[in-house]
């Protein structure tokens, strides 16, 4: 893994910014407006039947964060953008050398959020925390979205193994890289995406596609070769022409062989059949795997019909997410500060307002350990009993946290999800969980919304 | 543009499959499974709404197809993984020095396409055509989305630009990258994305952010700092707190200043009053810029109310493909050849059928111009009046035809949508453009229908 060349340090990457971070960079540096500010994430509202967010790609937006900088070939095309093309050369020789030089707080990487928490904070100076916006939000949108699909999938499993199965169906390839990270933080075990195994160590696994079927004279010899081949690992796949004379021919060919998948038709049906033919050949061990547009809602009616399914392997509804493509978050300046003083702000466009002032969120457990409510208050004002959420990543623009496994996010997101009441887990129309406003940051907002200038 | 480094060059990528691929590649190795074999890319059916698609990642998919090479770390990644450690060096070997050779044919970049359609068809040997598959479906399947989308919310405009401001809510920072580019072919004006600007020459535009108002010691001061900076592109962004209020704001202000953007609120409403003050300040010329959370329908029904709007700057909906998330394009073999004996291959899978043979399609006007049809054909099968649609773009594994400019593709995209029959363009349930089987695919489909070994 050493010398894998992670895409968020590409210095190409600088330039996936929009436009208008550029021209209002070059408008902070010419009015030298280089004064602390405060940008905070947070998600507007909860998607459809979403109940909780698991907060995700936190570490991947800390290494763009502290890696950005801007070569000569980016400013290069800078200069030719007929927006930008009369800037001085100061501003240039500004953005050459420009980095990130400010504090980062952020919630720990699979933390469950719920809207209008911060769940990464930015402390710099101005130009600084502004530029990082969209690059950010492109990151943490979507590995929250799939994180939080993912452990809605792994929770309708009921203890049975998911595996991310996604990448032909992603928004690009590289989404499908950034999904099975997420879906692994979210509670999959593993992924069929091997530059998501290489890179963050996710185990890896997989089948065989029809056209393997299909390339050998029968699906008895395709059977056979496989197995030949990765005798312990075989897993078959046999819906090609016909799932349960396909289940018969894998019966026949007896073991070793790990698991038959059936990728089709109904599979409610389907799997109860399968399973009474590798049984009555003795093959109680050989396990079921389902895939073919799965979810957590079609997972969960197959469960509760009783289906004898061992694994599934979800891929287009989870790194999709479907029922729930785009998530709501933003990036809002909530402070700037002047000499010593300090300038909440709040933005009060209609169903658009945001939450002023440097915050910091609560978290209460009640006697059984069980969440209760979060509270979100002023960074300074002092709230008792609740769990603080925000800790910082980077400070001066370095590294002062360690950040923890994928696996061990992975098991921290577990952890969370067994605190949190079953009402707000729910995979339709779960209960709202509450979020309270502490009275400092009431008053705030109440004051805010009068005499915003 | 010389020096950008294309992501689909990156050695790393090569592992962008998944394990299945590597799997069955090592099985056809092992077994000398060097036939010809024949993939085709194609739509299962159309996602809800679509009366058309349009293909797209084209280029991209062929960048990669040429350039797959398994460097010495993704080697040693491969065989550290369970599944494959087994496998002898000779495999190893084959696949460091592993080269695509066959022969790719498509249809041009930006073809209008229709469900089973061949898309993209490689013939090449077995394990070539292959280790392709996920890859190439992640690329195509979501440029096509994504071109697709934005031709529809490009027609609803009725002639007004359309700009793709979706970066931060795409499916991570790269899928807002080829969005950009997708976005463009189907007809988007320009985009705000600067790393698609620079990888693709495609015009960038961008206004100011709510931040940009509130780093300001009032809105008037944010204004005026603007047009002072960008005289000639100032686009100024009014609704932070009151967006009629920030129109008289800009209004008083006086020219020059090229445009205002809402961005939140009641459009319809606001868009009339917004003008009304811009034109009483005589700034007729001055242009109204809407943007949030807009798509094809809330554009067609702001037009049709007659709203004053000049451009539309839209984001998530564009570059999710919201209303329809995720594309069914697959790929699959079939046929291959043993010696001069060719063996067509069809998947019988309930739902999931494939068409077998090497195939064309044809296209049929009527005497204005105007398509009437399209037949899918087997390849030697002599189909007259019918224009074909796929070309064969690499052979031997080399370029054999230019690709043409993204703008070129653009206008191509355009000129095609002019001859598809008004009924097959409607944004809601759209009638179904008719797709013939010629004689000889109808009868090879009973034949194997039947038949399949």
């Amino acid at each position: 893994m050493s010398d894998w060349k992670s895409p968020w340090v590409d210095p190409h990457w600088c330039l996936a910014v929009d436009l208008y971070e550029i021209s209002m960079l070059a408008g902070y540096w010419e009015a030298q407006m280089f004064f602390p500010a405060t940008f905070e994430m947070s998600f507007r509202y909860m998607p459809p039947h979403r109940g909780f967010l698991v907060a995700c790609g936190i570490e991947t937006a800390l290494h763009y964060i502290t890696n950005l900088r801007f070569d000569d070939a980016a400013i290069a095309y800078l200069r030719s953008v007929p927006n930008l093309a009369r800037l001085p050369q100061g501003f240039w020789d500004y953005l050459r050398h420009f980095q990130f030089t400010g504090r980062v707080r952020a919630v720990p990487e699979g933390t469950l959020v719920f809207p209008h928490e911060p769940v990464l904070v930015v402390t710099a100076p101005l130009p600084e925390a502004q530029v990082l916006e969209s690059f950010v939000l492109a990151v943490i949108n979507f590995q929250t979205m799939v994180a939080t699909k993912a452990a809605r999938v792994v929770q309708a499993a009921r203890g049975r193994g998911v595996v991310e199965f996604g990448l032909r169906r992603a928004h690009s390839p590289e989404a499908g890289f950034w999904a099975a990270r997420a879906a692994y933080v979210g509670g999959c075990v593993g992924t069929s995406n091997l530059q998501a195994g290489f890179a963050f160590g996710i185990p890896v696994s997989g089948t065989m596609a029809h056209s393997w079927v299909l390339a050998h004279a029968s699906e008895e010899e395709a059977f056979r070769h496989f197995q030949r081949l990765f005798p312990e690992h075989t897993v078959l796949l046999i819906d090609t022409f016909d799932t349960l004379e396909g289940a018969r021919k894998a019966a026949r060919l007896g073991v070793p062989f790990r698991a038959v998948r059936v990728d089709s038709g109904d599979l409610a049906v389907l799997t109860q059949e399968v399973r009474r033919i590798l049984d009555a050949a003795g093959l109680q061990d050989v396990r079921i795997v389902l895939s073919g547009d799965l979810n957590e809602y079609i997972i969960d009616e197959l469960l509760t019909a009783g289906v004898p399914a061992d694994l599934f392997g979800v891929g287009t509804d989870l790194v999709t997410s479907r029922d729930a493509p785009a998530m709501t978050g933003n990036y809002k300046l909530v402070e700037w500060q002047s000499g010593q003083t300090r300038h909440p702000r709040m933005k009060t466009s209609p169903g658009k307002q945001t939450l002023p002032g440097r915050k910091q969120v609560y978290r209460f457990a009640g006697p059984d350990g069980r969440w209760t409510h979060d509270t979100i208050a002023l960074e300074d004002e002092s709230i008792e009993g609740g769990m603080p959420l925000l800790r910082t990543y980077i400070e001066k623009g370095a590294w002062v946290a360690e950040m923890p496994s994928l696996t061990d996010t992975q098991r921290y997101v577990r952890d969370q999800l067994e605190r949190l009441p079953e009402p707000y887990r729910r995979l339709r129309d779960p209960a709202v969980y509450p979020v309270h406003l502490s009275p400092g940051l009431t008053e705030l907002v109440e004051r805010l919304r009068g005499g915003n200038p």
